[in-house]
């Protein structure tokens, strides 16, 4: 096998080797069933005791309260964008933060379903910074509150949530789940398409709440009702069995790499080393304003386009791919979730800094 | 590794060995890049190539005509039940013929958005039989006639289709899609969850005919309109990588074991090992009626409830295990799908026989 190069793609995205090791050592064969996990029935106990203990796993890691339902569902996060109003927002309003191309995702489907107040929005500057917690003109009637708590596309991430009072706050976490420590209990509704820090594309663990699912309207196509799900322990139909399997390989390897806590302070030091050197150098540049900075996907310019195109290509020549900035507002971008190794950042830190002296 | 015990359940079902020990052994690095196509990014040129060449080889061993549009999605049928009538029944009239437990759950969901006239049912007889196509009773002004074109829980299967003119026949194939050879030109919509013929859980294939794509509607949220996934090939987000991946090796599969017409061969000589049983034995009754017999679910009774109790019990003790009829009708269910090899097939009847002299 040639060398693993360093993978730093925004999603799908690197998971960890150790997981991957495993799930090829008993991809023929689950638990002494004689059987792959690929092949097995979600009513068999060894998939019963799959899904129990990825959920308890993922309730412990973020110490989701009781008052909250953990689901797997299907169709990602563009799902939810439409789910969510289709669910709450039925012909009232609700106040949606822009801030960038996720949450205008989600912002047009929520225009299907009902009025949306724009509370705020970063656009201006294109997209690099989070509105002030202050500056935002938020709905005392809204149904809900929706924000994107990091942004792969812009850099950023909310540093501090906005306090909603009674009006239900829901966040698209899908590129920071499981990164750093929240209550969420300040949250009704999370959702986060797993291909970024929880696993393989093809599974979106939603995190509700009991009052939320109580608001779900009859009437709905069954699979599109939270509580459908809810009630039956996300097994109400067939689940992706081997995409809830890996998460749940992911959610133990963090549990032993101590928790979100633990992982937090890695992933500290790891956007610290690239930030740092963007505070220091002419070269590079961070495009996120620096309170807003996300941890898990670090943007920034080099002086000339064509630089940025010499230096993907070089760095792709060292091993490190998926250095590109997304093709709406190019540059360069690293994504460094959980699974990617602090001495991968250490490395490219050092790759950057030699192709930087020979520039 | 534990001897493979014969793997007959209805789904998610057996994988053909060698697709798994080809996805095992290019776990870690596919295609010499060194990555896991589990962390592989769905924008990759690795990616483009497995959504390709599986929508290809799909077409061609189905003979999917140009003018159908192939999609992954995901969901499950489930999502389909819904997803069809929220497209193409806007308050108008459906025809729904009512053949089982999957049917049912269609007509539910076909319900919330319109009409439904019940074309036909086989209910009087606990489904273990399909309509008479004369005794169809089509509306001519439906927005579309739905089947179920083999119900895994009877056991029966529709030998011919109706034909419904100008009215768009849908079907619902999860249990049976390239079992056998079928004219999808006389279809306007075909859907299938993966995880009995096709690959594992976690992913969805829908044909869809371009009249049909016109028919969807504005307004929709963006991925419940099957014109999203027929514009962008399936990659308007994050697909299930892995999921069609293998869907891609199994197709491959296929192919080599001569298509859909060689496999159908098989699986008629593999369904007829079982129904020859039944015929020539006082011991053993199938369910279904002759005409309506699945090739893929071979559903039967023996002669009370405590030596069905016990046959499936020795039986998985004999390395035959997931016989047990579904829980709503009892009885013994074995599911041989395409991936089902024609000497476990021997060897079940070999138990079965030996059983029956035993008992």
């Amino acid at each position: 096998m040639k060398d693993r190069p360093y993978n730093l793609y925004a999603g799908p995205a690197i998971l960890p080797l150790e997981v991957m090791e495993q799930a090829r050592e008993e991809l023929l064969d689950y638990a002494g069933t004689g059987l792959s996990i690929l092949e097995s029935s979600h009513r068999s106990p060894g998939y019963a005791e799959i899904n129990d203990s990825a959920r308890e796993d993922l309730r412990e890691l973020l110490g989701v309260p009781e008052s909250h339902s953990i689901l797997f569902l299907q169709g990602g996060a563009s799902l939810q964008f439409g789910m969510i109003p289709m669910n709450f927002l039925r012909g009232g309003k609700a106040d949606y933060v822009n801030t960038g191309a996720w949450a205008k995702k989600a912002i047009k489907e929520a225009k299907i379903f009902g009025e949306v107040n724009i509370a705020a929005s970063s656009e201006d500057r294109n997209f690099c910074y989070i509105p002030a917690l202050e500056d935002l003109k938020l709905s005392p009637d809204a149904d809900y509150v929706h924000i994107c708590s990091n942004e792969t596309i812009g850099g950023i991430r909310w540093a501090r949530f906005p306090e909603t009072g009674e009006v239900p706050l829901v966040a698209d976490m899908s590129s920071e789940i499981c990164s750093r420590v929240i209550d969420v209990s300040k949250f009704d509704l999370i959702y986060a398409g797993a291909q970024k820090n929880l696993g393989p594309a093809g599974v979106t663990v939603v995190i509700i709440s009991d009052p939320m699912l109580k608001r779900c309207p009859d009437g709905l196509t069954t699979m599109l009702d939270y509580r459908t799900h809810a009630e039956k322990d996300s097994n109400y139909n067939t689940p992706p069995v081997f995409s809830i399997y890996i998460v749940g390989l992911v959610l133990k390897w963090l549990k032993r790499r101590g928790g979100v806590a633990a992982i937090e302070e890695v992933n500290n030091r790891k956007a610290a080393l690239l930030y740092d050197l963007f505070d220091s150098s002419d070269f590079y540049r961070g495009t996120a304003d620096p309170g807003d900075r996300s941890t898990m996907n670090v943007t920034f310019r080099l002086p000339s386009e064509e630089l940025e195109a010499a230096f993907i290509a070089e760095a792709k020549k060292a091993g490190f791919i998926g250095l590109k900035g997304h093709r709406s507002v190019g540059g360069c971008r690293a994504s460094i979730y959980n699974a990617f190794p602090e001495e991968g950042v250490k490395a490219l830190v050092g790759f950057m800094k030699n192709f930087e002296k020979e520039s």
